[in-house]
């Protein structure tokens, strides 16, 4: 497997200097944000080392080029909007950027784009699967078309009030992506894997990567630590961060020697990219590049 | 503590034929279901072994002559409706209703009703709070008064997808708790403590037995069982009962020699109510007389 | 469910003082030994409640008028001998036998016969498989034709050295069991099914519960204590006796109450006869009594 | 086994009302409290059900016709003082009732008397270990000589600031039962093993029953709980009821099951007795005898 | 955080050669011993990198001037007398020198003294309770005027039969910091947490760094093995040593990730400082720098 | 300790680039593979880095100048047949081939050899013993009088259906290497001990650190994982392969930190040799030397 790490975490930093550090410290990738330029709509969001929109032959030879010099290579690209929002129109903005996204991952050569299929937060699974359906599967299509594979993190985007109850993601456990796997039936629809967002929801994550093995593309290396006390007070129809905590791989509650011994298991050997979204370790660009050594250090002990 | 039942578990007999079975197998209280007469909305809704709008002090004098016969006493009287439900005019006939059975309770000389606060399943906690309050404070008021205690049951009546995402009741949580007694402060307003409904939403369940000693007036002896791999299928974001099952005390994960252990060191000595909702124990009248024996026997090693 | 135990804990009671015994103590059915007449071969073996040979009508309904009396039913005839055992010919005494109580429990109108497979200890599975068909097709076509049901025990029948390395019976796994039922298709051949033997085993004995609900015909309740220092020093390489202890329900590592809640899910609602084989409390022939009533008081709680 | 009682918690009882209580109840022994008439020095201490120092042959022929008449048998005699006090002269008071307690058992035919062997709590093991000697070995051979066996309970007699550090008896864990049993050698020095005693002194309670298993004499039922949230407060030097509530059998950590799967294999079939210090359960005299009854029914499960 | 170690490890090397040796492996920081020059009174004690009572302005110079040099801060300065030992005439010579340090702290420009409050391991943590006071409301207040917080150290300093019962440091529990910091109120006085201590105490040790959060000036990383057959034999009243061992962290039951996920979260960025008692390792000083090594290289993963 | 490997897994490097590969990447020492030139029997055998049999003193000038040149030491040697096999010729060629390698290893000054004692694994432990007392007593010898010691693995040799039942290799437990030692009085006889094998026999792997500490001559590093899905299918019963999967070390179920923390009180400080069967890292010798790096990245944690 290749060690990398999600290039959110340095919105400082230019695409150069993303893979400068990624070289210095020994990572063999990155995966690539890819948000629209502009704002950001939440915390993580917004960052973009490729602008997909823009990018044209040219501009992929010169990104290439870049990561020769750094010899370090793109895991993937990464957008993880709301294409399944309560707003159609602001839904179409989304499913052209991941377009666009798909698009720029080809010119890249690039095999897989990262993203949610979204879920509107105010309806039941059951009552947005036909939408579900009519937007997905031509996103898929034209992923298929050109060759690049969408792997789909398993984040239900639902940690506080803002999102009650049903989070921004559908695609959340074994049971819905048996349903989605079953529904659009394309080798380029697969998953980005992520086994922490499996822990607070109280799932196994070690099974899903043996059933699920041929879909994983991508897996992203987050951990979260659920704290009991908390829980005790306000148990699990709370929203979820009120009971936990999102930490660096070897801080939180994935057994990683488990996790990496089964999928090694597995035969996979894609990347594995770290996610860092643990506010202790987000003071300033210089503590969140230790957070991203820290994660290496630790995790070079199972891979 | 007196060891009863929730008569729901038994629709089809009459008020003597509980308290003769009652009696007759050991039973020292029953908690008497009060609903109004006519259909039921729900399973184990809608009994009636107290017709409490209809009664008067001859009728009470008929009930407590009834429960003298038998060496039988009331625990409480129960009625579960949702008062906080959307529909403000559908909200109002539960609330009424509730007046009636604390009549009815004032009536029969029994210190305890048993019920919910209710929900308006659609909307979050806090979005609903100030119409909890609008609706409690006289409701709490109307009971002090008549020198009856409320007891709110911790279940947060959200099994299905019909109640998807909030459930039909507010008071789940030590933690909405702890609000509730702020905001409303009246020694009349308390707790039906039911230890099944914290197994499912992964908290503990000793801890608050301390923190919430005075406020318990009624305990409920229900238990479930967590299947992990069907949780394992579908998270906690899943509707309970998908990854849920009720179960007579004994089959399913409280502990109850720890339960009672804990209970019996607050100095709580006041009914403790088998309530019956597993489906194995459905199938005849006879076989849910079976279920409260068997119950009653499992109960027994603690009590 | 109705509770029983099987007979052969008391080979010094004749069949009238067995069911006196039964009654007298709340026992709900027997599951009757039916051996042939004759010296045992082993502990706990050779005992003859019914002697199935020499049954005719008349016998039949002598048992039956005795039945009635102590208003105790027959849970199942049971005779458990090693039909795969190596010599063929004393293999051919024990398929005859076997056809004898098939034919005894058609005249009592018993519905099961419980036996093992048997096994060739000295051979793997693989090399046996063949000879396991032989013998069984023809056996599980005699029973299913005159309306018996066979169910087998998981009993692996290897506690010492004397049946090392195989043991006496194959039919001790969920993997096997699915080979079994998948080369011989009869709704007639099921299990009888005894969670103890799972315990030593290292496997689960609950999800079994489930995909094999519709075969299990019978169940025992025994009850095994592993004990880890023991394990410690020999490993499960070992004959199993040199770690384990078979002991009373509620003495050993089964979880009743979890059993019997996935077992009353299931729907089943046959017998559980207790089968003592408890050391410790073989001693007298009273003091297997004892055994027999401190199992029933104890599954009492969960049943 | 045969399951009883100590007396001590009866002690508004006379014998005959002692012994009453406890045929009705369906005990089959009772350990009678054998304290010189006069005051309590602490809790559960003091209690004269066999007047021992003014016993003699007449009145050893009453108790014994009295015993008959309520077919209940005497598991032991029981007096628990401080025979090692720091107080010379106190200690020899102590060790002459103990020698009159000798002599009742042995006019009583009872083969049994319990105690403690005392601590000086201010001193270490080692420091006092001289004195242990020269103070029990002519104990132990006074009571040889009579054919009666001494049962030292393993109770460390640290329950609150008034013992600390050492508490009120040196007996208390396989460590000093060893160095106990090697300086003294006589077959009727043993042990009146409490499991409970082990549970918050943080040791295994099993494997002791197979080491000492001929040395165990008596069996006390009693149970504790140790309170996680208190312990982690002020942790193992902190006195141990600031950690821990002594409770009823089923109320707390002892894992009965196994206790007596356990003992039945060590072939101890002597008393069982049943020792209530839970304070939940001391209101009345009809709350402590429901104590009693509460704990038959739950060991009745496992013995 | 910074990662350090305390330098009573390698008593055979001058400063210069601790600081090289720290800047060598990585260290960022070393807790510089100060006990007094002379003969030490117990294993790690005794070691003087830096001579308190003779520091003058000059010798603080030529100190930091030497730090300078290998790049390497001071995480705080360590000496762990008993200040309040049963003998005054001694228990002041430990103050005195409490003040030497504090002095000397304050001319390097070091915040954190790290000590002991000391304990007359006789009596009960009440019964000194104002002798501790009259002890260190002065000291606390000398170390605030100099602006020097004093970091107190939760060992027991209870390990074998010389220091029993209590141990030499009252500083031991929750329950003891809170009455600690209620009765002697300064921003100054707080703590030098080691979670090791917690774990032979059977306390928990990730709530404490939540409610002490403001109070944790220093963090020491030792960790300890607890051997569960020798705490079987000997219990929780025998002298600690008899069931544990102190080891490197990693070694034992600290679990390092779950204790710097909870730190991280609590804000906390001070040191955290190795401190080797691990008697596998202290065979050379090659040894005890491969301790300091291979604890370093295990520390990282999580911090 | 020393860290190292064992060469099987390089087959395809000669002895110097093992050596410099050894020596590049950190490792201390290495075992090196003594089979005979010619084909391997199985997996990970046959590999030759020392060709015993034609070794003569120039040859083990020759190997220890290479040592030398690349800093690095033998562990051992290490030769694995089996030669209690049931064919006596075949045996007897094991036996004259481990002779070899111990009179290489005099040669050579290392001073253990590694080596299974083997099994006829149609029979079982007895009776095969005098046969294994005939064939080791003068082996033991062979190597006593050349000053060399022979280390047992601890490896059952029992994987698949081809070694059913009893493996190839008796020196598996506890057990079994109290009567080794007793029966073979010898020094010189002692373990190579791999904690892997423990935890598929479901055995403590701890304890015997202890208890053999004096008989541990060297250390494999490997580890296991069990999957409790594929256990609770098969069985302990099965061939082990059927639920286990050998790992690197930290991809298993041994508790690393705990065993060297075991390992390091027991005082030993030979070498630790990781042994690498794990079939995810076998794809490419470039895949086997990453599996190496990873191992010893992570035992580094420890040791």
């Amino acid at each position: 497997m290749r060690l990398g790490f999600v290039s959110a975490i340095l919105p400082d930093l230019g695409l150069e200097e993303v893979l400068a550090f990624a070289n210095a410290e020994g990572f063999d990738c990155v995966e690539l944000m890819c948000w629209p330029k502009g704002k950001a709509e939440r915390r993580y969001a917004g960052v973009t080392h490729v602008d997909a929109a823009s990018l044209d032959a040219a501009g992929a030879s010169r990104v290439k080029a870049v990561l020769g010099e750094h010899g370090v290579s793109i895991s993937g690209l990464g957008y993880y909007p709301n294409p399944l929002c309560p707003d159609p129109a602001e839904a179409q903005v989304y499913v052209e950027h991941i377009q666009a996204v798909v698009r720029a991952a080809a010119l890249l050569g690039v095999g897989t784009v990262n993203t949610f299929v979204g879920r509107d937060w105010t309806k039941s699974v059951d009552a947005q699967w036909p939408r579900f359906l009519e937007t997905w599967r031509p996103l898929v299509a034209y992923a298929e078309e050109r060759g690049v594979r969408i792997g789909i993190e398993n984040c239900p985007m639902l940690f506080t009030a803002d999102e009650w109850p049903g989070g921004k993601n559908l695609a959340t456990t074994p049971a819905i992506w048996r349903r989605m796997f079953a529904d659009i039936l394309s080798a380029s629809f697969g998953l980005n894997f992520d086994p922490s967002h499996f822990v607070w929801q109280h799932m196994d994550y070690l099974e899903p990567l043996r059933e699920f093995g041929d879909r994983i593309f991508h897996v992203h290396a987050k951990d979260v630590r659920v704290d009991r006390e908390r829980l005790d007070d306000v148990g699990i129809m709370a929203t979820p961060l009120e009971f936990h905590n999102p930490k660096l791989p070897g801080l939180g509650e994935v057994q990683w020697g488990r996790f990496f011994s089964v999928l090694s298991d597995t035969g996979y050997d894609g990347p594995v990219c770290v996610e860092v979204e643990d506010r202790a370790y987000e003071g300033s660009v210089e503590r969140r590049k230790d957070a991203l050594r820290q994660s290496l250090r630790y995790l070079r002990n199972f891979t």
